[in-house]
């Protein structure tokens, strides 16, 4: 097995990650309700959104004789839920769209431009997200999220963790699995992407899920790299 | 049927029409065939090359049964019947390789790289090409093209004029097709592009094909846009 001396492409898991969406969201709404003049516990919906999110993939993920479904569907049906479930009265249905938009309007966390601009420089990077081509472009262009392109787990109509998706990348890279480095705040992914035969690098974002933070405080597994930030693994990778 | 105004993002031809693939691969080969002490008449491997090109992808086009197979693959297949042919010697599998991977090194037309800047500011920017993903993504950080995405012929393993490809870059914009514009320097492409419903943008590259040039000097469909080069564009959409 080769070092990370041979990577050649740096592929990132986004929600978490490269963007703060828990910080995001509830500002976003925050904001936008004041000027609707709607009320609602908008961190009750966005903790309540994620709280469902890896169930919603799943449902794809174990029924894939029904098509793939995008984020941006998933998103909005456990939004229609969720806005019964809490009560919330008043929303139009602009008004489910702009909420459900509100993921590709996310904010990067302090570190993740000037980060991924360094590693551009000398690597291919690109998100290789669950999020969909179309979220995440928007996301990028939002944001100034410097990517070189956009792999997305709907290029592969597999979700992550599948190994469609990290396999896939490797392959629209033509490059060996070896010669990709997955970077991710959360253990799990990086697990599947080690078994696959990626490299692996791991930052940690202790406050990406607030007070309901209960994992990926710090590095659970035999990682490439582990750092603070993206200047961190910038550094790392000797740019 | 909505004007240029609802249009939210520009794909683009690349061979020909943002970049010079002719003097880019006969600049490059000359240069690198003294080093290597081989002698050979380029400008006719090149010519030659792209005269097979259309036939190859027909190839796999028609039998979809076969699998789609990626142009980096085509390339090289061509090209060694074309060494053959032309009684090119003493190339190794290095130099062959090196040969092909040509094509991820071509360099824009002058006025490319600005014209792609000033759109991006306001529209999401794409190749929809029929190079391979890895292609085009060397290809960009190679010659700085600013794409905010990478959208290939290999994403929908169809190649173009087949309507997979100009149907499936709306979809992964999660755009309307009369939202996309498609921009090249060859009418067939834009007719095809047209006939899904894209807009289209015409930029003549009258030289793209040197004295072998035999069409497409100037527009020959009713198209959205006709400008002189990718600054005309960006005029035109407001940019």
């Amino acid at each position: 097995m080769s070092g990370i001396s041979a990577v050649k492409a740096l592929v990132f898991d986004v929600f978490g990650t490269v963007v703060d969406w828990r910080t995001s969201l509830i500002n976003d709404f925050t904001t936008w309700s004041a000027t609707r003049g709607i009320t609602a516990d908008w961190t009750a919906l966005v903790d309540g959104w994620r709280a469902v999110y890896t169930a919603s993939m799943d449902q794809v993920r174990k029924n894939p004789q029904d098509g793939y479904i995008i984020l941006d569907v998933l998103h909005r049906r456990s939004l229609e839920k969720l806005v019964e479930q809490l009560s919330i009265k008043g929303l139009t249905e602009a008004d489910l769209h702009y909420l459900t938009m509100g993921w590709h309007r996310l904010r990067p966390w302090p570190d993740s431009v000037a980060g991924l601009t360094r590693l551009k420089a000398r690597y291919i990077i690109s998100p290789l997200s669950n999020g969909n081509v179309a979220l995440l472009t928007n996301m990028a262009k939002f944001s100034g999220l410097p990517w070189d392109l956009i792999m997305s787990a709907e290029l592969f109509e597999h979700y992550k963790p599948d190994p469609e998706t990290y396999l896939g990348a490797a392959k629209l890279l033509c490059l060996r699995p070896e010669q990709v480095m997955m970077v991710a705040a959360h253990n799990n992914d990086l697990k599947a992407a080690q078994s696959h035969g990626l490299k692996t690098a791991f930052v940690a974002r202790p406050t990406e899920y607030g007070p309901l933070q209960k994992r990926d405080f710090e590095a659970d597994g035999n990682w490439d790299i582990v750092a603070q930030d993206f200047g961190g693994v910038a550094e790392r990778m000797g740019c």
